[in-house]
């Protein structure tokens, strides 16, 4: 038998780490609500023709299919041909899943419709540190209104939960409708996705690389001296905020910039007052995210740390959402947490608050048959007052019950041998400080819940 | 375009069933945490060879296998063989992954190990009413003590669910020791799995007609006869309570009926003080469920009332749960609740509760652009008050928003025009009531949680 193990790129996950992520859930989850988004899920698997041709022939081949059973299976074997073997797929993101529920299921849905699913998600990804097969998405959209109120309600949702979770970011913004003015204002509008990729670069390499590669690529010195002028306007970096003036001149003249301009400065406006609590709302031009995709605000999100953890949430408004499945002028607006991403930052700072991330509370020694009796109805009054308790099952060795206290960090254990139990009165030991009180039976709870 | 639609036997969850059953696997989930229990996941899919063999011939046929991708599947397709299809398969159940989990991670565990875990598991059985190829599961487990304490505990954790979800339940409890006494007692020790068989069709056969059964299978004139005196010293049905004393005489006198005795008598003098809150422990003879799983006490827990629903909950203890992936001697009891069931049942008798329930409690109408903003700010503010708020993102008739508050069950309409705004109140309507109030603004949160 070979050693116990989990597919290549999954994972389990023990209790300490599943409350430290049910905790980030539960924040993420908590602010959705209060901002009036509804759960939904969709099934782990969707028909194969539901998912491929939506993320690309890379996404395509990163699919994980169902094998087909029975006569199908044995037809598709027979004929040799890969392509019958399988009709259903694991979801491989959140976003079609969703866009084939709202078409589905739109005469018993209220638009503007708000929805938030948590929920894995498979990719046969090559796995490395960070990356893998079965991960959590964690999304909200709102579909079905054009209203900026919207994507000025999601820098908000980004601003609580990163304001709860103690994590100080930057909400970087940018618009698909700008980045379309750039590449008119240069003379190329058809080349907009080479432009950002090669802006997108600055991040590493300095201007004149960057200026090569698109000679390379047969664009004109003049369209490069119009890049060079947009990128010096656009004053790019932590310390921009808004639109430059210079950009904005630039890049107004051109009727998409002049409607993207007008977007962000909508966004602005209502993020305004009141301020963010601890987020920072910045413009940042070279944003480009799921370029094919979005077609108005896009979002990105960047914890404030040297720590170089990449982007932690992306967002962004579509106008088509639905199309593919055949329900047209659907527009929406959606973000994304990266749940895993957040839970490494919290874990390399320290961040998981110690009282909602924690097991049992209080543990009673097991003593024996008749202590035990005694213990755990104690127990059972405990657990009535909504403290997590439990009474060692077996009447072992206390340095072992001790023990398996220490291990699962449980914060109390109780002592009634006895003449503890005669005096109705227990022994209480807080586990951290090693201090020991004897308390009245019935005045435990609050004991516990007060310190 | 075909329709879209979800894969045979899967469902779609939308806003208002996500509430009750988030509501239900709340309640379980804060009984087992208060009760000590862990959580834990672990992924979608397993290494075939994992679930393979474990759930019996039928069991394997229904597993849903992953297909291989790259060169794997080129050679398997050149091969022309269906075995080397697949290498991974999506979880049967959470107890296989469990006994994984528990012997690969043994290390890190501390023993005794209560963990739950509430997740999906996949089944490619014939959809009908009631039972689908996905469903979720929601199970707990101690494993590593004997103690019958555990056993008790289980008990009190139906208990405190039912209770808290207002469903009268009784709890079957049998246990297997008494039926290989049973076996014995007849005199045919070894056939235990056909007299428990047709014992269990005394629900709807009358005696002779499971007697003749048992004729054509060649049990003797002296089993039959022996049998029908234990049946009849076991009074099953609703009124019984602890082991009959016939009953304990005549299988007693066993080695395996005297230890199956002591062990309900444990635990049900572990569970009458303090005494059930609305669950009713109830030994019967009869119950048999996964005979050839479990090893001591068995359980299932059966709604008192006239729908014929089956059980809602089962478990057991096993004495080697992990010896199956090299880890022999574990003992270990587990319950498992029934969701889909629960909700039905829920369901049938309305007996979801409101407040738990429901999304969005306020909307703001939405009059314009100066009168958004201003109640951007009101909702705001609700939010930071931990009420569910929103305002209508577009300024659109009055009657397409009330109608939106209408469909989405929101308790509270806030209407603030011009001379609401001037005079700082808000006009709040109760959608239920029809009645409406005028609200100064500072007040609102207050009023809202009040009502």
């Amino acid at each position: 038998m070979r050693k116990p193990s989990v597919p290549k790129g999954t994972r389990d996950f023990l209790p300490g780490t599943m409350r430290k992520r049910n905790y980030i859930f539960g924040v993420i989850r908590d602010v959705f609500e209060r901002y009036g988004y509804q759960p939904i899920e969709t099934p782990a698997t969707e028909h194969l023709d539901t998912l491929t041709g939506k993320y690309g022939e890379e996404g395509d081949r990163l699919i994980f299919k169902i094998l087909s059973r029975g006569d199908k299976l044995r037809k598709a074997i027979a004929a040799g041909s890969d392509s019958a073997l399988s009709e259903e797929a694991l979801r491989y993101d959140l976003t079609v899943p969703f866009a084939r529920f709202t078409v589905q299921h739109q005469n018993d849905l209220t638009f503007p419709f708000r929805r938030y699913q948590i929920q894995p998600v498979w990719r046969a990804d090559r796995p490395q540190k960070g990356r893998y097969r079965e991960f959590y998405q964690c999304d909200a959209d709102v579909v079905g209104t054009g209203s900026l109120r919207c994507e000025a309600e999601f820098v908000r949702i980004f601003d609580e939960v990163f304001t709860a979770l103690g994590i100080p970011v930057d909400i970087r913004i940018n618009n698909r409708k700008l980045l379309s003015a750039v590449a008119s204002s240069v003379g190329a509008p058809e080349r907009m996705t080479e432009l950002v990729t090669a802006m997108d670069k600055l991040d590493k390499l300095p201007l004149e690389r960057v200026k090569d590669e698109l000679r390379q690529k047969e664009f004109s010195e003049e369209a490069l001296t119009a890049l060079e002028r947009i990128l010096a306007s656009a004053a790019r970096g932590d310390a921009a905020s808004g639109v430059p003036d210079a950009l904005a001149e630039l890049l107004g003249e051109f009727p998409e910039g002049k409607k993207g301009l007008e977007e962000l400065q909508y966004i602005f406006s209502k993020t305004d007052k009141p301020g963010l609590a601890t987020a920072r709302l910045r413009f940042d031009l070279s944003l480009a995210r799921g370029l094919n995709y979005y077609t108005g605000a896009i979002f990105e999100v960047v914890p404030r740390t040297d720590a170089q953890v990449g982007s932690i949430c992306g967002g962004g408004r579509y106008d088509d959402l639905t199309g593919i499945f055949g329900m047209p002028d659907m527009s929406g607006v959606g973000i994304s947490f990266g749940a895993d991403r957040i839970y490494d930052l919290l874990e390399a700072v320290g961040g998981f608050p110690e009282k909602e991330t924690e097991g049992t509370t209080v543990l009673f020694v097991n003593f024996g048959e008749a202590e035990g009796d005694y213990c755990a109805e104690r127990v059972h009054a405990l657990r009535a007052e909504g403290i997590k308790a439990e009474l060692y099952p077996d009447a072992v060795k206390m340095k072992k019950q001790m023990k398996y206290a220490d291990d699962l960090n449980i914060a109390f254990t109780v002592l009634a041998g006895e003449d503890e139990i005669r005096r109705s009165v227990l022994k209480v030991k807080q586990m951290k400080t090693g201090v020991q009180e004897e308390i009245p039976e019935a005045e435990l709870g609050k004991y516990i819940k007060n310190i």
